[in-house]
């Protein structure tokens, strides 16, 4: 199978009142995805990627990544015909960010074939001038000295979230530590929150990274779920059942791209806020897993995303409603 | 660590007016459990155990199970005292069923060290006389021929609940698709219900269940939750989240034992009914894995059950309450 991503005419982003332009700095790539639905070979993916095209539904979105001469125009009229502002998008010679990988029956096997850094590894995040009122900001999953230096960067950002994996917890131990402790909001995987203190236990395990700097803490599960750990308390969300997963890739980064583009559109941080992003970011999440890389965000409409927080909300419920 | 597992006065059970008798056919053994937290010498065990211990709380339990000449007066005493119906208990020379296991600190790996099924390896259920009325029946996880002819001694059960497992999945598929025609509900691990219908995808594997009988199929997840597939749509919860989970075992049945207890307590099979109905096991379940075996079903009150379950819903609101 080859996907076709071509880009579409596509109403402007009708955004509310409230929304704050949201920053997100991180990696766009190209992927190549075998899955037992099919191959899409060398599709645009990234963290960067999902996250824009997930929260541009909710706010206007920045993104600061890096890309080679493989980027073709085709590839940024995708996401500037999405609303995405690419003034943050450094162009250097040479081939972009490269990921090759394979998924079992069982989607939470992943193999990965090939990880080709290319200009990626020499990435220098930029800051344009004109992003620096940008409030709410998105650290996307790099390396974590680079994060420190973005972070500093916009000491006024009302709201930062950020992600990070295991290659920097196990290299890099001290600068994740001093990138947690610039952060409002960690969105991480369960394996990677485990490896990060220690502890086992999830609730556990939160309480240990909250104690590190992040007041919140979002531990991701995949097709399981994701809980939301506060300094109250916490919100566990189930996954929204999907008949089928085509293609897992990027629903992670979709889940934080709904869940930040849903705080800075509505301009919240506060806990109510944060539990309905965390649904938003479950709904964007299983948008992304039905079709192989970013074709259903490329497609999807708010009214669809409408639509499924709403039966979200109704298979979620278990007590009779008065 | 050695667990105590004492005799201890009870207030008697106050039921529902509503409530109806449940019958629950199954396991009654000992294991001895090593966790990280502790070990537990030939406790008392099995699926019909917890399934009870949990139940009681909201309806008269009656249990069908064999035991050996290790099943000693204080152990019966222990369910009797909890208002526990044991006219069905059958007493045989020799030893109870016993079961030896072991928990990583990912309490999902579980190692069997001894399986010995003694007593049990001979079991035919005998239904008493006064058991014939029970409106609600539990097949809990036996050989499946031996569910089947328990179901057939009680053709008028208005409510039918059953478990299997991958043994009699493997061994004796033709009898497993007879026992679920018979079922109104069957409640199952993920894995299972992966090895019974070949689908990977959850949501695929209940619709072939409930192809094969029962039209509601409940499909538990361990930590990750659980979820209720009915006729016009689905339910999903998350797991409660506990800060220590001393030890797993049984979790799974004293979720069942909610599950049906509330159904029958309040004499329900309807979508809303099982909805709540599965709030409650998750309930049942976390609370099991606080202590070593069934220790803390025994201590517990129906005030703490209610105020988790009012913790559960907390836990689980993410729209704004209007």
């Amino acid at each position: 199978m080859k996907t076709s991503i071509l880009p579409v005419s596509e109403p402007a982003n009708v955004h509310a009142a409230t929304a704050q332009p949201l920053l997100a700095v991180g990696s766009v790539a190209f992927d190549t995805i075998r899955t037992p639905h099919g191959v899409a070979e060398r599709v645009l993916g990234g963290a960067a990627t999902y996250f824009a095209l997930a929260a541009r539904f909710f706010t206007p979105v920045r993104i600061v990544a890096v890309v080679g001469e493989d980027f073709l125009p085709s590839h940024e009229n995708l996401l500037a015909s999405r609303g995405i502002d690419l003034a943050g998008l450094q162009r250097r010679p040479g081939k972009s960010f490269f990921w090759a990988g394979e998924y079992e029956s069982n989607p939470d096997r992943r193999h990965t074939h090939a990880t080709e850094l290319n200009v990626f590894a020499d990435f220098q995040p930029q800051i344009p001038r004109d992003y620096r009122d940008s409030r709410y900001l998105f650290l996307g999953n790099i390396d974590p000295a680079l994060q420190c230096a973005v972070r500093r960067e916009l000491p006024d950002a009302a709201c930062i979230g950020g992600d990070t994996m295991n290659y920097w917890i196990a290299s890099q131990p001290e600068r994740v530590r001093e990138f947690l402790r610039g952060l409002h909001l960690l969105m991480i995987n369960d394996s990677e929150a485990v490896e990060l203190t220690g502890e086992w236990n999830l609730p556990s395990a939160a309480r240990a990274i909250q104690a590190l700097g992040p007041a919140h803490v979002i531990i991701k599960r995949g097709a399981h779920g994701a809980t939301l750990y506060s300094p109250g308390g916490c919100c566990a969300v189930p996954s929204f059942p999907l008949e089928q997963v085509l293609d897992p890739t990027g629903a992670g980064d979709s889940f934080a791209g709904g869940v930040m583009g849903f705080l800075a559109g509505h301009n919240r941080r506060d806990e109510a806020g944060l539990r309905q992003a965390l649904a938003y970011g479950s709904v964007m999440g299983s948008f992304t897993c039905e079709r192989f890389g970013v074709e259903r965000l490329l497609e999807l409409t708010r009214e669809q995303i409408e639509a499924r927080y709403r039966q979200f909300l109704a298979i979620t419920q278990f007590h009779p409603v008065p």
